[in-house]
């Protein structure tokens, strides 16, 4: 418990009205909440209560699966963020960005702006996007392949880098004698000129508090994990066991090193839901609620989606049926299909089980015993902190920080004030250098 | 002064330091303040004090004309307008957004998700865009020409109405018991292949608060007033003379009578500069002052830009250079053309009126004498209101509520208070009905 105790990072995931697919339909929520700014300002504010490093928004650009029987992403993500920066202070705002359907000049606008507005706390979940109906909203009849996708994501991350680096630090200079407002010699064109994307720059926008917003990532395949290696400034993931977390923390933080980059930089949070009550049993009795809760439907939409075959109400108590080969096989639909195999659990349990947690750890207990998970996958080496999921909103990340955030900071696992003001800061990560491009010249007047 | 009276309708023009060029270079001015939410909120709350109908931010998706002489667009604007949301709680917010350079789906969406999150406050201001700077940052070498602009702006625009209306009214039902989340028989699919667009739709978003949000534009080519006239539910247009209003209000208006909509629910609004001062000799010497301050340079570049002409120090204090008519010609740009041949103005001339006011009316009085010019034009059928451009912001917003705003409401011109809740409360617009396509089905639950 000395001063230099590695700190765990934790992060509150928000999502609708909770984690869990039936948390919509406890007395406790309003179903209409998750378009009413008031249930999002409350969440941010409990989070940053807690002290936690940042709150994280998801995204789908479609009517999401069993919209009939769940909430799904209602709202453009980061501009909910937009909306949650003058009630908050100091917590990091994390949103998701495709960029397998935006601009990146766009993207980098955006994120420049909201480190701008906020003073240091923006960042972005960096996604490649995988349904068909999200390419149906884009012109497009399907989506396009896994590594298509990944080429045009290093190649957009590429572009956003120089965009944000087009202004060098100072260059607004504001010198109200000389009538030079920004100093043109020290903003760049960018000439990007690649396979996908042409971009000339420089970006509108001088360069933001945090030199560039921090980068999360969270690919899990073979693919995704070599593209967060390269990219990533922190890494979410689903890890049901801790096990495969510790595998998984092994194998990523070996492939940073791989690049010649610091591992122990790049912070690694897995998922982790936690329903918790004042004892086991109370918590356990929760649970059972929420599934008892949990449409049929929505089981039976959510894993047809996720494993692209259609399932019905009679195969609900059997075993899940073989998948065929020829599917685009995501890391996530293996995960549940490997879970299902070893357990042994029929179509409802696993949906049950995964239509809640999609694949992440899910813990059932007291605060104390969420805690003791917590420092066992801390200290195994299976988490640098986790991306805090809770089954409820906002009643379940209320608990998570009045009960459970405590008992970290008393085991000297979590900070009791923000020492920074960025999120750079609270991740321990430098403002990074601007990287002139030897092409780029200076910009027209 | 009856309560029978028209009202006039007053929008407030947000833009870095000020519609001024030089306005940054006063000692009140911070010239970083443009990228600092305080900045922000300051105008915010002065424009609802005074009761007006809304704030507007333009754009620019580019390192702007000047930038080293004075502030350029840095922020994306309908983020801005987020983060105003949660200071603000009955002013609209109106963004800019290219339709050239954006897609539909994520449009709606955003506007949409501003509508929610501000209680029905939402509005855009139509645009096309009309540089190469910005075809270069989204992959173009030149801008597209002015009709297929137009067109794909028609399209985009029949989009964003039918993915607004995609959700019915009440389809996000809730109902706890039965466990029907949303009732998907009421949402559509949109099934939209165009030209340009292929949107299959729903949006993922309810329909929000105003059903769709307000829609301004600001064409004043031919091109651009009959798009108005078929979409636009407010215009913005820039007018330096009486006349010109008065001509193109009467076509503006006959215009959208001939496509059978109700003209008088269309509010014209000319874009009107301020400068005030206690005396007029006072707001004269700021006017002065300003313009003294403006650097040659900053007036080089705009008329440089805007007339596609080079211009150098040289031809200051001479007239306008003949202009060859082989260029992509603006209705702006002929304006400032006109202005100049007919009062035989300098370069140096021109470029001071102009580089500020960039066409629009100025008034350089008394708080009485600036409320006389509204007046006149409102009641000589020039305008409905106006789009009020401060030189110096927020200095000139406050002037411009603190002594106009009480002219204009004890004349019983202007309301006291707000009186509904929605932009189009303010505005007096009905809230439209959902249009479903014939073509369109249920989603896919």
């Amino acid at each position: 418990m000395t001063a230099e105790q590695p700190q765990m990072h934790l992060n509150a995931f928000l999502i609708g009205l909770g984690h869990h697919q039936a948390a919509w339909r406890l007395p406790e929520s309003d179903p209409e909440a998750l378009v009413d700014l008031d249930h999002w300002i409350r969440q941010a504010r409990i989070a940053e209560a807690g002290k936690l490093d940042s709150i994280f928004l998801a995204d789908g650009l479609w009517m999401g699966w069993a919209a009939r029987h769940q909430p799904g992403p209602a709202l453009d993500p980061l501009d909910v963020l937009f909306s949650l920066v003058p009630v908050t202070e100091r917590i990091g705002l994390i949103a998701t960005l495709s960029t397998t359907y935006s601009e990146p000049y766009h993207v980098a606008r955006r994120l420049a702006s909201l480190d701008h507005l906020s003073r240091g706390r923006a960042a972005w979940n960096c996604v490649t996007s995988h349904s068909d109906a999200e390419a149906a909203n884009f012109g497009m009849e399907r989506h396009v392949g896994q590594l298509d996708r990944y080429g045009r994501a290093e190649e957009f991350s590429a572009v956003l880098d120089a965009l944000w680096d087009s202004w060098e630090d100072g260059a607004l200079v504001g010198d109200k004698v000389s009538g030079v407002y920004a100093d043109t010699d020290r903003i760049h064109e960018i000439r990007h000129a690649g396979e996908t994307f042409r971009v000339r720059g420089p970006l509108s926008t001088p360069r933001s508090p945090q030199g560039r917003p921090v980068m999360y990532q969270a690919g899990s395949s073979d693919t995704g994990m070599n593209f967060a290696a390269r990219f990533a400034e922190a890494v979410f993931t689903a890890q049901p066991t801790l096990e495969g977390g510790r595998r998984f923390y092994a194998d990523m933080k070996e492939r940073i090193a791989a690049r010649g980059r610091d591992a122990a930089a790049v912070k690694i949070l897995p998922g982790l839901s936690p329903i918790i009550g004042s004892t086991e049993a109370e918590a356990k009795a929760l649970e059972q609620q929420l599934n008892e809760l949990t449409p049929t439907g929505a089981i039976l939409t959510f894993l047809s989606q996720i494993l692209q075959i259609p399932l019905t109400e009679e195969q609900l108590d059997g075993p899940l049926p073989e998948l065929s080969d020829d599917i685009r096989w995501e890391s996530r639909a293996k995960l549940i299909v490997d879970m299902a195999h070893s357990e042994n659990l029929t179509v409802r349990e696993v949906g049950q089980r995964t239509a809640f947690a999609r694949g992440h750890l899910v813990v059932v207990g007291t605060p104390e015993q969420v805690a003791d998970e917590m420092e066992n996958w801390f200290r195994q080496g299976a988490a640098d902190g986790f991306n805090v999921m809770p089954p409820v909103l906002p009643s379940g990340l209320e608990t998570f920080v009045e009960q459970v955030v405590p008992i970290l900071q008393a085991r000297g696992l979590f900070r009791t004030e923000y020492e920074g003001a960025t999120l750079r800061d609270h991740l321990g990560l430098p403002r990074p250098a601007v990287r002139t491009s030897e092409a780029a010249g200076a910009a027209a007047g």
